[in-house]
């Protein structure tokens, strides 16, 4: 029996509108978004934790780097599941660590610390939990780039309109940092 | 380069004291634990996010059930990576479910909900995050069972002195109900 609620993120959810309520969802049946050629799939959001965290996949073909950001009040963990994921991450100090994770591996992104990443395998899966105290942000994929029905990565990559680069970061604790530099290779 | 740190929870730490570092962890290398016959590896506790949320794993070979537990103030993720694992768990009306999570599954159990699991193939591997408004627990385990040094699964089950019982479980917002009954199978 699978079922499948109305909430206010999706006409048909897997996700349980009320939060007191323990559900389960098979693998990729989560609130599914594309946003350029990743596909993000949510299993539980704020809204299930009072806000303490969520949890979501990223799943990408090899490709560019996402670009360096950074987050004011949220704590990112990047647990790999399949394939390889490099990740590039700056401390309070100013020194940088870049490391590819395979599946496994787990690295650990807190507040305040600028960081990015690139999938350097077709089929990379990213277990993510992005929290702090000031909340959750796995809505942010889905604001700046689309809600998706269908299962799988996206078929043409979806490129947010310029103008939301301006607000939906801004929104969700994220902030781009467009003339960052990597020194580690 | 691999970097250890004395934590207060360990001599020898991958997961730094300073909770504004960032940092990676190689598959297996978190802080483990074991607890009867199963290992847990912690890869990020409290400290590290202002107890927002932890992330764990518990790997197990295929077994007894653990018992009907409730937590009152901590939200719980079961996201198998490996094997099988069998999810029990009931909700506020007691109204239960019984579902068997294979990899890419996830299961969430609110607060106040009874839950057990049990582990339905050797090599098993459930990713938990168990946090909420009260904090995280993720030392539960070592300290109902005992830090381990090595890698790999128990080699004779870790069975925990009774006295134990009535004392670590309360600590840690861990509630067994030794006459729950499940009435799904």
């Amino acid at each position: 029996m699978t079922m499948e609620y109305a909430t206010r993120w999706r006409a048909a959810s897997r996700i349980p509108a009320e939060p007191d309520k323990p559900y389960v969802i098979e693998k990729g049946e989560g609130d599914r978004a594309h946003l350029f050629g990743d596909l993000i799939t949510v299993y539980a959001g704020g809204e299930q934790t009072e806000n303490a965290f969520n949890f979501f996949t990223v799943e990408g073909p090899k490709g560019d780097i996402i670009p360096a950001h950074v987050h004011a009040e949220t704590y990112e963990v990047f647990y790999v599941t399949q394939g390889a994921v490099r990740l590039f991450v700056e401390d309070l100090e100013g020194e940088q660590i870049e490391r590819v994770l395979t599946p496994g591996d787990f690295g650990f992104v807190p507040k305040n610390c600028p960081h990015a990443y690139r999938m350097e395998r077709h089929h990379s899966q990213v277990v993510g939990v992005a929290a702090g105290p000031g909340g959750t942000f796995e809505r942010f994929f889905e604001t700046l780039g689309t809600p998706a029905e269908g299962l799988g990565l996206p078929v043409e990559p979806f490129v947010p309109e310029p103008r939301k680069f301006g607000v939906v970061p801004r929104e969700y604790d994220v902030r781009f940092l467009p003339d960052h530099q990597w020194r580690t290779s």
